[in-house]
């Protein structure tokens, strides 16, 4: 079974049996005078550095977003194969001009060769699915290692529906357009480039890189893969960089993370659509009992959700976190402008946080059943289909709820087909520890601008992994603004952001070295 | 607006005022000796006509079935300056060869020529969407006239899903496969067939034909073309075979139709699919916004509808008619067969057969909102529609019904958009007409079954603009079995009802000649 879906975003949740030296170090430095002098011979620098790669990062960008590398379209077209045989012979033989070429191995491909050009060491790993490219620089064994985390891999994107065409990067005013350019290659291009000066000016820090293909849809290979290899992605700390702002003015460093599964609930009640003036009346309607199901597993409006015990393992927010979330610069209006839209659910800031950060949801993606074309066919369907997931909360378990849902629905319609389409576990970090205030710092030097903590309501399955696997603690700093839209048409980077990215990481990865 | 949907059936609403001497003569012949040797006289010649005329059936059918004459999809394509010039050149002035020839209008010129060729004279009338066709067979003026209609537009068909290409007839055992074989192309044709032996033969009653373009889709001009062009059309009685028996055995006489308002409701909550982890549980979902608002308005698994006052004006059938219907050779497991469907809303014949024939329905056709491909994508949908009608029953009057409907969706939620896509009025006949009693003979002898009186579930806007303007008694003479598969994939006819269908139109114009 495939499983296709999305995800976002960022928590640090600490194994803090590992804190090394320079995590120790960044604990004090924080407060330290040096910092700032330290801060301020690097700017020049590093300015410098930054305006000279502009035409550089734009021209990879550009080559990255034209490689439509949608997970979620590809996994039907992968020959096992071909991919085997591209690893057996080596990536860099692979032809990346071939046109029968799949485009996830084409992604992985030109990443490697930038990992290279970069000075990494690449390798592209193999999975059951899509590969996972990787790079080391290692510059000396002594030094403390941070290990990077992003994704390159995007979503479908119907070039109908966009102002110009999705997966041709368009330039305009230091503006971004195309699939990916946000979500998640223009952060992951971010890093490269600090990665570059860092090996630029001696820093003495080793990065890992890790870019995964298959995030969008959920990362099937992802576990399983780090697993097998985690001897080779030992490292101090992670950071994963996929994540997204409250606004411009409120750069967030998150803490929490909420967890997803989803669903497919499938009826068919025949075998064709029939004659409603011949049939209507005595056939059943699939649309019509999916319509039910739904209306008896939540509530639309409020959102609330009416399947038994649904909320019994929800951890409620503490009083503190309930401070951050409301001081944290989200604004009703300002949600509204991200996402276009008029009206939403509450109009009550400190209910509305509640319900992105810490509330799980029923949500449902999709339906489809009979006719959909202009006016109306008076056929009574055959089928129908809801696709459907619940976002989830520490510390509600995905396994538990998809059983409690799918012993729901059968209850009250027995012929429906429940599955589930993915599980992500969520997530809870610790809001205090010495990684956050070096990343809240970092955030403050760069931008300057005060870091906001938040939870964030997407999932990132990869970072749950990473977590528990690499045993290292995870930091999460994202450049993506709301208005860039995530998984959204039209969806767009900026120049701002992405030098602005570059000087963060830079700033962080000083903090982590072995310098301080 | 584009009113689009779809309609069967058959009744007899008669205005008895217009009873002439060939239906007093029709009332007690139904009993005779001499109508019995008449029609053993005739059967023989008729016969062989029949026999003789196979594979001209069968060619002319492939020519109209093969033109596909959707009603629904050519709205938009249609340019009303080549509709007018094409009328004021004249119809046979077009190249029915013309690659760029809307199927309309070509279905147009072919079946003029057809009923040119089988005698008539026939004339083409524009209307403000697509044209009627009409032919004349006036053999004498003392002679008593029955008019006859049928459709040759024809519903969606989607290739992909069919066994057989469908607008490209097969002919397989006597069957024919392809979209309109069976609605209403095959009955058309027919009807044109029993005429061309009236004329032949000359039997002696006047033919008017009249095939409508627009059936399918609800017939919005047919009423204004039939109140301009009505003293064309006078007419002593009227037929309309669009109609299905219960089942091959039973072949049904129906004296009612059901009535239909159809409507979409759409509801718009952003202006683009946004991220269900930055957004969920604060934005509205659409479509669950929809779903409550369908399972307010009805119970999907028995079909009650909840609407208040909905069933306040349905007339309730007497004991003779549910006696009528319950004796019509209905059976469930008929029904579940030729549907191809395994569970249904009751299994009680009794239940069964007043669900279909004498209550009131909401259906959904459709529903579409957010991302319908393969797995999941976890966005919120900014925009849900549901394509709904209803049938309506004796004496409901589907205006107030729709604006009940618009008004308890407002209330519950405001922002709905309900449009109405087609209003059809229901329809009761006299069960006891002299013609209701013609037809039953013609069946029982063309077929040698006793014929059964029903009502029917479907509608025919047509046929009640014919009886409100011609201000004549109509019969329905239907030649589809459930298993052809009105409206549905692999729609098909066969050579056993249209050779039956020739016989029984053949009988029908004898027992309402003036020689009887």
């Amino acid at each position: 079974m495939k499983i296709k879906f999305i995800i976002v975003l960022i928590t640090s949740l600490f194994a803090l049996t590992s804190v090394n030296q320079a995590s120790c170090k960044i604990a004090k430095q924080g407060e330290s005078h040096m910092s700032k002098t330290h801060n301020t011979q690097t700017t020049n620098l590093l300015d410098t550095y930054i305006q000279n790669s502009k035409s550089r990062y734009e021209s990879m960008l550009a080559q990255f977003v034209n490689i439509p590398s949608v997970s979620m379209e590809n996994t039907s077209t992968i020959n096992t194969n071909d991919f085997s045989l591209a690893f057996l012979s080596g990536i860099e033989d692979i032809d990346e001009n071939a046109k029968t070429l799949n485009p996830m191995l084409k992604m992985a491909k030109i990443a490697s060769q930038a990992l290279t050009n970069a000075g990494f060491k690449a390798k592209v790993y193999p999975t059951k699915l899509f590969p996972v490219v990787t790079g080391e620089l290692i510059q000396d064994q002594s030094y403390p290692t941070v290990l990077i985390y992003n994704h390159l891999d995007v979503q479908p994107a119907s070039a109908s529906e966009w102002a110009s065409e999705p997966f041709k990067m368009q330039i305009k005013d230091d503006k971004y357009l195309g699939r990916g350019t946000t979500d998640d290659k223009g952060p992951a291009l971010a890093v490269l480039f600090a990665a570059k000066y860092v090996k630029e000016h001696k820093i003495p820090i080793n990065i890992k890189v890790l870019w995964e293909l298959e995030e969008e849809i959920g990362s099937p290979s992802f576990e399983a893969f780090l697993q097998e290899n985690k001897a080779n992605f030992k490292t101090d700390s992670i950071v994963v960089s996929d994540t997204i702002w409250v606004s411009r003015n409120s750069p967030a460093v998150a803490y929490g993370l909420r967890g997803l599964q989803g669903a497919t609930i499938k009826l068919t009640t025949g075998v064709k659509d029939i004659h409603s003036g011949t049939t209507g009346g005595l056939a059943r309607n699939p649309i019509g009992e999916i319509c039910e199901v739904i209306f008896d597993c939540y509530e639309p409006k409020t959102g609330h959700v009416k399947i038994p015990h649904f909320y019994d393992d929800v951890k409620e927010p503490s009083e503190t976190e309930i401070e951050h979330f409301v001081n944290s610069g989200f604004t009703i209006d300002g949600f509204k402008q991200a996402n276009e839209v008029n009206s939403i659910r509450t109009n009550n800031t400190k209910e509305a946080v509640l319900r992105l950060w810490a509330k799980p949801t029923f949500e449902i993606h999709g339906i489809k059943g009979g006719y959909i074309g202009q006016g109306i066919k008076t056929i009574v369907p055959h089928s129908a289909e809801a696709k459907i997931s619940m976002r989830l909360v520490p510390n509600q378990d995905p396994h538990k709820i998809f059983n409690d849902l799918k012993a729901f629905i059968h209850e009250r319609c027995p012929n429906a087909i429940v599955e589930s389409e993915g599980t992500l576990m969520p997530y809870l970090g610790d809001l205090n520890s010495p990684y956050m205030k070096a990343a809240a710092s970092a955030i403050e030097n760069t931008f300057k601008k005060e870091a906001v903590f938040t939870r964030e309501g997407g999932s990132i399955g990869a970072a749950v992994s990473m977590n528990n696997i690499l045993n290292a603690p995870i930091v999460f700093l994202g450049l993506s603004l709301p208005e860039h839209g995530y998984h959204a048409i039209n969806e767009n980077f900026d120049w701002q952001q992405a030098s602005g990215g570059i000087k963060l990481f830079v700033n962080y990865f000083e903090l982590l070295s072995a310098d301080k």
